[in-house]
């Protein structure tokens, strides 16, 4: 193998396929970048058996081949070169990079050994906004279960219905659930690991291009520009979520999310020394009261709402609120309440796309 | 106690006054900051017993009176409070706090329970400016021994000496030496714990404004702005740092401090691998090259120079060179040898005012 490219090129390249590199993995070979030189290219491809990317860069290649390189030396040290033209070269298994007067020799390992990624048949093709798939990771993957109690729950639903392309998460004590037009007659559902779109949505960029999705019944592929993200799908069923989003409310209050976020985010510093999170609400009339209680203190937080319906007393751990009003993207929420032992449902007020869900907490 | 302040000084206050709370003591009201209002001035104080830190701002005061509060909640507190007027009341031991339509109690301590502040008698005044002091303390402090071993060696070396201040810092691999004129008729030498030091200039501006400092024969005091500092002194003698610099040398070479900084970060990749952070210069003619080995690979780096005198093979730990050449403010820089077992002298071509030395590592 010996090729030469631009530096900038393939350190971007090395940044995409380094978020699947397995860092606590006792099979040495997944701590590697596959580097596969072919003709005008070249190819980077990591996995960790259940994420696996593949990008390529365009190179002057003037001898085709494969090595597979320790993945966080050779970032390094490719992200501390000069932003010029880079040589590398593979001979007996030493692979050496050239740069200005740089040399650096390290050895690679057998690209053979290398695990090949699952080869999926693009045939139904899904298509998305990078920014919108973006948005709709970052605004459900925090009510995604932490524990592997139930581990369907550390996914997303990927719900394709009805030409609405919905994504779910919940843990048992929230939900959220961020919905978009697709053009699509197929419906579909399937529940991507968490990880997996994590590691995405540091990829994908605030743009208007393409991502391209399908599905295998175990796996699914993203791809855009010069990447292909492969991962495989959590085995099992989603709860049936809409039977838990209830569809009417006895007392509905519309508040601004900055001052409600304010508001509790300091009651919560006593909630939190108290160890439960505990906050309350008592809403009547014109003003929502949040109160926390601590041995070493207390909060009285008081905001201005527009209430339609009966006042009510309610209590909830303050994270989950906290949560959900640090990622809505609108100035005035809803919220809508029934009893104080159902749950609250938090809406933007300029659109229906999105909806959270939190139980409260029984006093 | 009753008073009103503006928001913004109070933080102000808060952050730079915390910088002396004690994290980890058994002593709680260490973790406290002691407020005191008196007239139209209000009064933050914080101590670990080695370090104090009082500061002062305006304010009105409706009734006199101090209280000790819990730093990191009062701190966390304040800071998410709008820019408005806040309002303090202590009524019992409990301290209350308002702002807009936010309340906020906490339980506080008695004041009298607070340790003072050693009284420093401000006679002989020392002056710099900010600036120059944390340029002095930034371009030393990484060159103090990290381990408790000889403890005066945590400390940077305070000296006035013949109209020039100098720190010093050294730990027994290397040495830093930053020296600025100042006019005082008296010597002086005084070693400051490194940890004073380290947080005094996270509290310095980059500004021409004046500190004074006052020595007594177990404490220093920095005065700006609204603000005192108090440190206790490191005991003992300090070592003898003149006669460790070397005064002449067998070979000189001129060299871009960035380009060297550059190759050293690569090599010392694979020399971090090694744990041995061994990098090797070879200099010869016009040129000097850095190689370094481990068993997965090497690097090889040149890097034009200019040199007076002979060559040299000689070999280094590779942090010791990164640390300094990160700090020090020169494009070029004059490293000076004699022999490949004596210390290497790194000068700024511009400027006669930093020396640092660092031993070789004998191969």
């Amino acid at each position: 193998m010996w090729f030469t490219c631009e530096k900038e090129l393939l350190e971007n390249a090395i940044n995409t396929v380094q978020r699947a590199t397995s860092n606590k993995t006792t099979y040495q070979i997944l701590e590697g970048i596959l580097i596969k030189a072919i003709d005008n290219k070249v190819v980077l491809t990591a996995t960790d058996l259940d994420l696996g990317i593949e990008t390529y860069i365009k190179a002057n290649v003037n001898k085709n081949g494969a090595i597979v390189v320790n993945s966080k030396l050779f970032g390094e040290f490719i992200r501390k070169l000069p932003n010029d033209i880079i040589m590398i070269e593979v001979k007996d298994n030493n692979v050496f990079i050239k740069c200005n007067k740089s040399e650096f020799v390290i050895v690679g390992n057998n690209p053979d050994e290398f695990p090949s990624l699952p080869s999926i048949n693009e045939n139904t093709m899904y298509e998305i906004s990078q920014d919108l798939l973006r948005n709709m990771i970052r605004q459900t993957i925090f009510a995604i279960a932490q524990d592997e109690t139930r581990p369907i729950l550390t996914g997303i639903l990927f719900e394709i219905k009805d030409g609405m392309l919905n994504f779910v998460a919940l843990d048992g004590y929230r939900l959220a659930l961020k919905s978009e037009s697709i053009e699509s007659s197929q419906n579909i559902s399937a529940v991507i690991p968490g990880k997996t779109l994590s590691e995405i949505s540091k990829i994908l960029e605030p743009s208007d291009d393409i991502v391209k999705i399908t599905f295998t019944p175990n796996h699914i592929l993203f791809t855009f520009e010069n990447t292909k993200i492969i991962s495989r799908l959590l085995d099992g069923e989603f709860i049936n979520y809409r039977q838990i989003v209830p569809d009417e409310y006895k007392l509905r209050v519309k508040v601004s999310k900055n001052e409600l976020l304010d508001s509790i985010e300091r009651a919560s510093l006593l909630a939190r020394e108290g160890k439960t999170n505990l906050i309350k609400f008592e809403i009547s009339d014109d003003k929502m009261v949040i109160t926390s209680n601590s041995q070493i203190g207390k909060v009285y937080e008081e905001i201005e709402i527009e209430l339609e319906g009966e006042g009510i007393k309610i209590a909830f751990n303050s994270k989950y609120f906290v949560d959900v009003l640090r990622i809505i993207d609108s100035e005035e929420i809803y919220l809508e309440f029934s009893t104080s032992v159902s749950p609250c449902v938090v809406k933007k007020c300029d659109s229906n796309n999105y909806i959270y869900l939190v139980l409260p907490v029984r006093l």
